[in-house]
This record gives structure tokens, C-alpha cells and sequence, in this order.
């Protein structure tokens, strides 16, 4: 581990801007260890950090934090910006509960202007804030900070067109790593590939050189028309990026690890009173072997071992369930498409991209479109699976309204990372997905709770379900199964005692959790039986049947209380005239912060422990104990 | 009324393709005719068809539907296309119950091949039935129809980006009209007048040829030299409208109106092996007067007489009643801003866009971006306003979640069509938002049911949380309000005896219903109480304890089931040990078809009549009575 002998005194910005300019590698190299050390030992982006370490020592050597202000898109390479705006003592609690978060947040920093990170929210973000500092008459500056990858989301062009007429200062720095997660994908990356390589200033230049320089010269007044030609179609030329047509200047490509070259376009993009986009080329993964090589594999990682780059745990979760299970099925079913939104690695896909090309679509980060798209798909009976983390289908909730369930349109929709996520905190819990599909007509859903159960939920949303069917798995794998529960029921299954009295109903990995609690309740003499269900919309009426054979009941549910599964439970209780109790323990109606899963289900008495403690406490209260 | 003696004899496309190019003029005027007629009768999108009866005759003379496939964004603008696809008898039924939907249906006719009504989903949909064509060896073609207004949406974007790569032809109409439903706004809309006026061909043969033909020939070799180099600088400045970075061949403009001139451009676009986007300038309103005028009035508009254009009955609503107060409000408070999204005059806020010019934000249609840069207006310090329809916050969910509601960032949804919102049919009911925001924490929601409640909701909205606050009321005015009904309480009142044991609880405009609905029980000696909420997230504690005090209760509500207040409630009263009977009476989980809003709270028994009759069939029931 190294002493960051330079790093350690950096308090505030002002302390990078006193530093020599020989002193910036350095300074440089530091951070870079520390990157690497920090996410070796509590996972976390690394690529994304490492790219920009430059980037960030420039913005803060040529703008003045708090005062101007930087929205980093996605905010998953804020990591120097935290190193530099006094958070280096503290950031070995990075992504730990109570710690540093792994992405801005306006309540951690005063140099942390707007809270991301989901993609593609920047621009709107960083105008507004441009807007407002403009109606206060606020002079200072305004930079949003994006990727190419988030560039591809709708959000950004809604911002580009918004901004673009805006009559001051409003610089958007495009992070051109030619990747988002993985491999960019599209038009719009393709088209950044031919304005790096041959940026129009150049191609232009050596364009009309060529022809108007081997004109001969004959006389004074033809020479001056040449020159005046020759600016015209410059000027031309050079006002048609794709950026300027949105009304931004463009200003690029800069090499994004050059801080001199840096500094400079940044100074002058200060200058111009009307939006501007400078395009910064950086390397994903700078600086280090391993992401440098696989810059994927270190977008998101969980600890690491520095010398090899290999991931310390590793473990096959529903992830590669999912994938593996979708390439079988689509072997057999050559109607069966899979989509992502730039997640091919983290949704399992990676296997179907391979053997299924032809019927894999990587949309880029594109959740609304990749929906809409699948209806397209399925209009004319193909069998689209959108492979998607809980977190971000909340960007599809009217599409899949108006465009899937609404039409009757049959999609499939592979939720992964639902439920309590850990490490990434807030921005990322998969929470709020059952609320969402709850409320929505014609659609199906199916959490099981281990990998066969899975594979039938898959199967029956490809091949039973006819309209829009969600199948949702944690992140992970499997958890504890007890060794006298059977195979897994796509509907439900009853696990223990029916006559007991007492039941536990849950769904998801949380069925895990409350076997252990029925032990636990077991050791104290208390005889609970559980209701597992997995299709948890619409819910076999057979189970509400069941319940209400029970004198007190308790629904366990890993997500949020309004929309959840256990109101509609309870709902159906009511309408059976059930008279004994029924409790209900979700997320409540709140936020579930940064920490780790097991700390979280803890906390939120959705754990083993919590689960035994809320039938005890109920039990007491009741006096049925 | 004209005898529409050649387009009541088109029975299909085919029919289209058989008239005489001379009878095209005459086929195009009796469209308009049925256009003006049928709308004026039965309200409807007027203008958006009155500008593309001709490119719909030349779509239908150049492609061949059902096997080609046509996609109409948004679908206001679908009406020729079903006047001329076998649906000219029933067309009188437009947009009434039972009859022929304001948008395309697949369920309606084999020519439609998607579903719409919410903008931009065109090319996305478009593009997966050319991918699904293309998987399934289908040589036919797929067009999506899309206005520059739709093309400000962010999905349009996600689509061009995915497609842009394609290897087959693939074509997207870009009906420019120079508006989408007011005038358009932002740069794009700018960036296609510099293209309309001086298209880039015209431009670049222009500026090369004046460069290159004052060069005065001498010998063979230069002049073949200038050849080359002439082209080489059009091909450089010809590849480089906004659309060919994303990869579309870029033909156009074409004159909208010239059935001639459309038909060789679509011929010449069907032969493109590539994406293809036709710019085709269009008249919003053509051919008729008032219209062509007051395109925006004339968008979507109620019943109005022919001659005059005036619209024959118009109230002045909540939308007029919002904008006037957050105008009042926007006078003594310079931060309060207002944001709508393509939406100023439906939402009433042409008042605050000319008395408050600089704080008034058009972003185009574009919900998420309204949302996130609201987030960034309200970062620092101003008092963003997002007043938008219901159905189209849809759009906003992950932003509301994500960039508002868990930053604890202040903005204020003004959520105008609440509820049902009659005519326009399924895709624009306002059913969805209760549900939507009930399951976010840290957001407040006030449902007002008279002008008063409207104007203290807002004012609480914006002065006392400090949250995302949301208001929603109902598309029209206020309805029945008994004379002994005092003010309207922003948390909850209580109308009726107190001690009659039979409460119906209930919110927004449906409290004017149970009014009625209890006068028509006390006729039937049966007296309830009413309590009345405004403030429905969080409820005031107090109005649990007081529901407690009944036998039987009723929750009234029209939004969907899953997510309702009413199981708020519910949940609220099995907590207090309630014993009572609790009927909730809502939408329940499925869609609302084309109506009018009194059809459907009918239908529902959400209207005073089916209010009396629930209670009554519940009475019977539990033998109360």
C-alpha cells in the first residue's frame, strides 16, 4: 500500500490547483493506487475510475467547486472527485453501511452537487442547475460529465435539445471510452468512432487543402476569392457535428490523460457563452493491467486480488441461471429473442450474444426503447426476453403500460438484481419493481425462490403466458433450501404443518430466511407453517383459500408496502372474511440506503432472526403465544 | 354534407391504388370534408390529420398493407389512414363507446399494426417488426410515421441509435410540421428549419459550384482533378445531416402536399437496402381555415361548429384554474418556475409563458427530462413546477424515484387529467398516477375536489413540503357541491352525521358523486356519512381514527387497485383492529376502454347511481340494511 504522500494532503480542490504541474503524474499515479486498493478490498467500479483520473484533476485545477458546479452522469467514476474534495481519509468505507457511497450524494459533500446514478441524467440535471443559477444571477460555471454509454439513453438528446438554445455558458464533457458497461453499441457510437478518428477539423483541413492549394495562383484577386471560398466551406464543414446540431459547440477530440491539453480546452470551453460539448478520449481501465485488458469485468466488481485481477468470490447466481436456461430454450425455439440494455454480462447473456446472434439485441442503455422494441418483436410473433436489473426497468414503467400490456403484446421480461441489492447502495435496490408491476393490467409475475424453480417460471412466462410475464430473481444464488422441501411449484408450495395455526407466507430468497426462522421458532416450541409462493401476480385463489384456514398469519415481503404482494394478500383475506390476524413486514415506505444485503434484511427484520422476532413480539402482543 | 362520391367507394388500399392520379385532388378534398365533419360532431385531433391526407393516399398508393407495415407515432394522425383502410361507414362512431378509436388498434383492423397514443414509440416498434420480418425471412417493408414534435422524445432517439445500423431498408418518415401539439420548441425543431430552408444538397451544390466554377479551366488534367475533388467535398458535406451520423440516408425535403413528388420519394426510399429517414414538410390544419390559424387549437379539440371554427361548449376548468393561481403565485415568488412538456396550453400555462417568460420552461415532449432538470432547477433553490397529464407522467417514474423523491429534492407535479379522461380512449385515461406515486417514498399527494382545494393544495405543495408534492385534479371543472359544504380542507373533511355508522370515503371529483349518492339513499331512509380526503399521501392519522368509528365503510375510487389509496386505508384499519366491514369499490386491474367519462364512472358504479347501488347490494348482503 503506498504512503500517498501527495494524495493524503489534498484537503480541498485549492490543494490540487497549488500543486506543480511536475507534481500531476504523480498526484496521478497515487490516486490510481488508491483506486485500485480501495476497490480490491471493497468492490466497487474501477474502470470507470481509472479513466478519468486526469479528467478530474483538470476539471478541478480549471473550475472552482462549490461554487461551480459538475453533475457526474451515472456518478460511478466520481471516485477522485471524492479523493480530492476531502473524503481521502474516509474512503476506505467506500460502498460500506454508513460509509462513503460509491456515487455522489449531495448529503455526503458540498462538492457533490446532484445525486446519480442511474445513467443518463446529467445534462438535464447540470441545465437545470444552469438555469437556476442564471435566474439568480449566479455567473459561475455549470459541466456535466457523461459517457458515450450514457449518451445512447433518450435522456440525454431530450437534455441536448432542451439546452441547446441556451444563450450562456453550459459545458457537457463527453467521456469517449468506446464503451458503456461493455462494448458501445448503435449508430451514435459509430459515429463518434469516425468523428475520433478523423475529427472534422482535420478531414476538412486536409479536405479543402488539398483542393483549393493545388489551385495554381494567378493573380491577386482570385487568390483573395480562393481564401474567402475556403473559409466558407470550412465554416460550413465545421459547424456539422452531430453536436452542433443540437446547438452545442463542439470542441475535440482531447486526449482525456493529458492534464495540460486538458486544462486548456477546458479553458477555453469556459469561454464560449453558449453550450459546448468537448469530446475527451480516455482509456476505461488506465493504468491497470488487468482492466486495461478486461475493462468489463472491472466496470462493477466485487474484492479482487490487485497482483492477478482475479475476483476473490465467485459464485454462479441466477445470472448465469437465467442466460444459460434462455440458450437452451432459443436452441430449440428459434423465436425466442433476447434483449438487453447494455447488460449482456451482468443479465447472463453472454452465451446467447454468441450462439444466438442473430436474434440478440444489445439497445444500448435504452430501457425505454428496448420494451417498445420488443412489442415490435412480438407484433409479429417473435418471443422477445428483456433481460433487465430491477432498477432500471423503472425507466420502462410506461412503455410497459402502453405499449406491452395495453395491446396484449407477449413479452417476457427477466428481472434480475430484484430485491435488496447491497454495496450500490440507494440509487440501485431493486424495490420498487413489484409495486410497479403489480399495478399494471395483464401482466404475470413469477419470483422464485431457487434454480429449478426458475427454469419452470421461465418456460411457463415463454410458453403459457400470453401477454406480458415478468420472471424476477436476486442478485446471487441460491440460498438455504431445507432438505425436505421438494421440488418447486411454479404457483405455490406449503412447507410444514397446515394444522399449526400459525403461517408464514413469503416468496423470493426470503423462503429461505423463514425456514430458518421456522427452526429457530421450532427450538422455542413454536410450530409455524410456511406459504411459499412464486407467482405472486395473479396469485392462485386456492392460497388465500389456504390462509384463511390459519388463526394468525404474517406475508414477509423484500420490497416496498404499497403495491406489494402482501396487501393484495391481505385484501383477499378480507374478502374471505378471514377473522384471525395478519401482519405485514415489508420495506415500508421507505428508502433502503447503502450497506450489504444481509445487513439490510437484518435491519429491516426480513432475516431469519427478524422474521422469528416478529412472530415472537406479534405472538406476545396477541397472547396466542 | 358531402355525398363523398369517391372515398365511400374505397373499401382497401387496393381501391387507392386503382383511382385515376387526376382523382387524387378530389379523393384528398372529400378526406378533409369527412376530416372536418366527423370531428366537428364527435370532437377529435383535428389538424395532425388535416396535414397528412396526402403522404397517407401516397403511402397507401406506394406500399402494400397489410403485408408492408405502417407505424403511426402517437396515432392522432391516423384518421385518413382509416377512412382508406375499410372504415369510412363506421367512421361517423369516431372515438365514441364501441366505436372506431381516435388511435390505431390491432383489435380494430388488420391495417393497424400498432398500437399508440403516447408519443415516440415509432421507430422503436417499427424497427422490431422489421428485426421480427427480417428474422422470419419477410421481404416486406416497415415505415414509421413519426412528427418532429414526437422526435423531441428521448425513445424516438434510443430507436435511431439501435436502428441506425440495420442492413435492410427500413423507413422513417419525419413529418415535419413545424410543431408538435403548440409550436415546437428546443434545437432540434431549429436545426430541421436550417435544413428546410436551405437543405444541405441545395447548400453544397450551391457554395461548391460558386467555389468551384469561377475557377477558370486550363487543360484537361485540372479540370479533372476539380471534378474529383468536387465530389469528394459534396459526398463529405452531403453524408452529414443530423440523421446520417445516426446512420439514416437522408432524402428530403419533400413537399407533404404533392402526391406525386411523396409517391418517387417512397419509391426511391423502398429501394434503399439501409435506414432511410424522408423529411416531408406538412401543413398542420391543410384545408381548413380555422385550423391552418390556430393549428393549436385545432390539434385535439371538443365538438365546434364548421363555419365559425368556435368550439361549441367550453367551461373554464382546472387547467385555466391552475395556471391562474401558479401565475398569481409566480408574481410575489421569483423562484417559482414552470415546466411543461409540450404542453402550455393544455396544461394553462399560456398565461405564466407570457407574464413570466424567463422562468417558463417548454422542454418538448420530453416527461423525463422535465423531471431531472426540474431536480436541477430545485438543487438550487427555485420552485420547479412540472404541470403535465397524468397518462404522461408515466414517462417520469424512474426520475421521480430516482432524481427527485430519494435526493429530497422539492418539486411540484401540477397532474392535470386525472382520472378518466373520456374520449381519447385507453391510452390517455389518467388511472395510473395514485398507484405510481403511492409507492414512492417521500412524496406527498393532494387530490383536490373544488377550484378552492385546488388553489390551497398548491400553495401547500409549494410553500410547505419540502419533498416531491403532487396535485392532481381532473380534466374539466369542478362538478356538484352542496350548498351546506363548507371550504375544502387540504387534509381531509368530514360531510354528513357523524354518529349514522355507515361511512363512504372518497376523494377528488368523485366526492361530488357520493354527494348525490348520498342524497339518492337518504330518498331509501338510509343515511351515511361522508369523509372526504384531499391530502391521500401520507392521511392525516386522525381520519383512520375517525373511519374506525363506523360499522360499515366504503372507499370509493377511480384509479386503479393495486396501489390505491383505499388499501392504504384498509391496511390502516386492520392496524386499529377495525371490525367493521370495509368495500373498497375502484377501477380494480384492468384498462379503461373509449368512453366518455360518464360511460365509464358508470360502468364502474364509481358514478352517484352506482355508488347508491353498491351500497345498497353490500347492505342487503350483510343484512344491515
Amino acid at each position: 500500500m503506498g504512503d500517498y504522500e501527495l494524495l493524503s494532503k489534498i484537503k480541498s480542490p485549492a490543494d490540487v490547483k497549488r500543486l506543480d504541474e511536475k507534481d500531476l503524474a504523480k498526484l496521478c499515479s497515487e490516486i490510481r493506487e488508491k483506486l485500485i486498493e480501495t476497490v480490491s478490498l471493497n468492490g466497487g467500479h474501477l474502470s470507470p475510475n481509472l479513466g478519468v483520473v486526469e479528467l478530474t484533476v483538470a476539471l478541478h485545477r480549471t473550475f472552482n467547486l462549490p461554487k461551480d458546479s459538475i453533475v457526474w452522469d451515472v456518478g460511478h467514476q466520481s471516485y477522485t472527485h471524492k479523493l480530492l474534495t476531502g473524503r481521502f481519509d474516509d474512503f476506505y468505507t467506500l460502498r460500506q453501511k454508513g460509509g462513503i457511497s460509491g456515487f455522489p450524494k449531495r448529503s455526503e459533500s458540498k462538492y457533490d452537487d446532484f445525486n446519480t446514478g442511474h445513467s443518463s441524467t446529467s445534462i438535464s440535471a447540470a441545465y437545470g442547475i444552469a438555469r437556476a443559477k442564471m435566474l439568480s444571477g449566479d455567473q459561475s460555471h455549470t459541466v456535466a460529465v457523461i459517457g458515450d454509454g450514457s449518451f445512447t439513453g433518450g435522456l440525454a438528446f431530450e437534455a441536448m435539445n432542451n439546452a441547446g438554445r441556451f444563450k450562456k455558458n453550459f459545458i457537457v464533457i463527453l467521456n469517449d471510452n468506446k464503451m458503456s458497461i461493455s462494448k458501445n453499441v448503435g449508430a451514435f457510437p459509430r459515429y463518434l468512432t469516425t468523428v475520433r478518428i478523423q475529427p472534422w477539423y482535420i478531414r476538412v483541413k486536409k479536405n479543402t487543402e488539398k483542393v483549393l492549394s493545388k489551385i495554381p495562383l494567378f493573380g491577386r484577386p482570385i487568390s483573395a476569392f480562393l481564401r474567402r471560398s475556403k473559409s466558407k466551406i470550412k465554416n460550413l464543414v465545421y459547424k456539422n457535428t452531430l453536436f452542433d446540431c443540437f446547438g452545442f459547440t463542439y470542441i475535440g477530440p482531447i486526449d482525456g490523460h493529458d492534464i495540460p491539453e486538458l486544462e486548456n480546452a477546458l479553458s477555453a470551453a469556459k469561454k464560449i457563452n453558449s453550450p459546448v460539448l468537448l469530446h475527451v478520449v480516455t482509456k476505461k481501465g488506465k493504468g491497470y493491467l488487468p482492466a486495461e485488458e478486461n475493462p468489463g469485468t472491472f466496470h462493477g466488481i466485487g474484492k479482487f486480488d490487485i497482483d492477478s485481477g482475479e475476483p476473490i468470490s465467485s459464485h454462479k447466481g441466477f445470472s448465469a441461471e437465467f442466460g444459460n436456461t434462455l440458450c437452451e430454450l432459443a436452441e430449440k425455439d428459434k423465436k425466442i429473442c433476447a434483449i438487453t440494455a447494455a447488460m449482456a454480462k451482468g443479465t447472463g447473456l453472454e452465451k446467447f450474444s454468441i450462439y444466438h446472434k442473430e436474434r440478440f439485441f444489445d439497445v444500448g442503455i435504452a430501457e425505454e426503447h428496448a420494451v417498445t422494441f420488443a412489442c415490435g418483436l412480438a407484433s409479429k410473433g417473435m418471443r422477445p426476453v428483456f433481460a433487465v436489473y430491477s432498477t432500471f426497468l423503472q425507466r420502462s414503467y410506461d412503455q410497459i403500460i402502453h405499449d406491452a400490456a395495453m395491446s396484449g403484446l407477449h413479452i417476457v421480461l427477466a428481472i434480475d438484481r430484484a430485491g435488496i441489492v447491497g454495496d450500490d447502495g440507494e440509487t440501485h435496490q431493486g424495490v420498487f419493481d413489484v409495486s410497479m408491476l403489480n399495478s399494471i393490467p395483464n401482466v404475470t409475475i413469477f419470483s422464485p425462490t431457487y434454480f429449478d424453480g426458475l427454469k419452470c417460471a421461465l418456460n411457463s412466462a415463454i410458453y403459457v403466458c400470453n401477454n406480458v410475464a415478468a420472471v424476477r430473481y436476486p442478485r446471487g444464488g441460491e440460498l438455504y433450501k431445507p432438505d425436505d422441501f421438494g421440488e418447486e411449484s411454479i404457483t405455490y408450495d406449503i412447507y410444514g404443518n397446515k394444522d399449526c395455526g400459525k403461517l408464514i407466507i413469503t416468496y423470493g430468497r426470503l423462503f429461505s430466511y423463514a425456514c430458518k426462522a421456522k427452526e429457530m421458532l421450532a427450538e422455542k416450541g413454536i410450530e409455524v407453517c410456511i406459504l411459499k409462493l412464486c407467482k405472486i401476480k395473479p396469485i392462485d385463489p386456492s392460497a388465500f383459500d389456504f390462509a384463511t384456514e390459519f388463526n394468525t398469519v404474517w406475508f414477509f415481503e423484500e420490497g416496498i408496502k404499497t403495491g406489494s404482494v402482501a396487501r393484495n394478500f391481505g385484501d383477499a383475506l378480507l374478502a374471505r372474511q378471514f377473522n384471525g390476524c395478519y401482519h405485514i413486514k415489508t420495506i415500508g415506505d421507505k428508502f433502503v440506503k447503502q450497506m450489504s444485503v444481509s445487513e439490510a434484511l437484518h435491519m429491516l427484520k426480513l432475516d431469519a432472526e427478524g422474521m422469528a422476532d416478529v412472530v415472537l413480539e406479534d405472538l406476545d402482543r396477541i397472547g396466542n403465544r
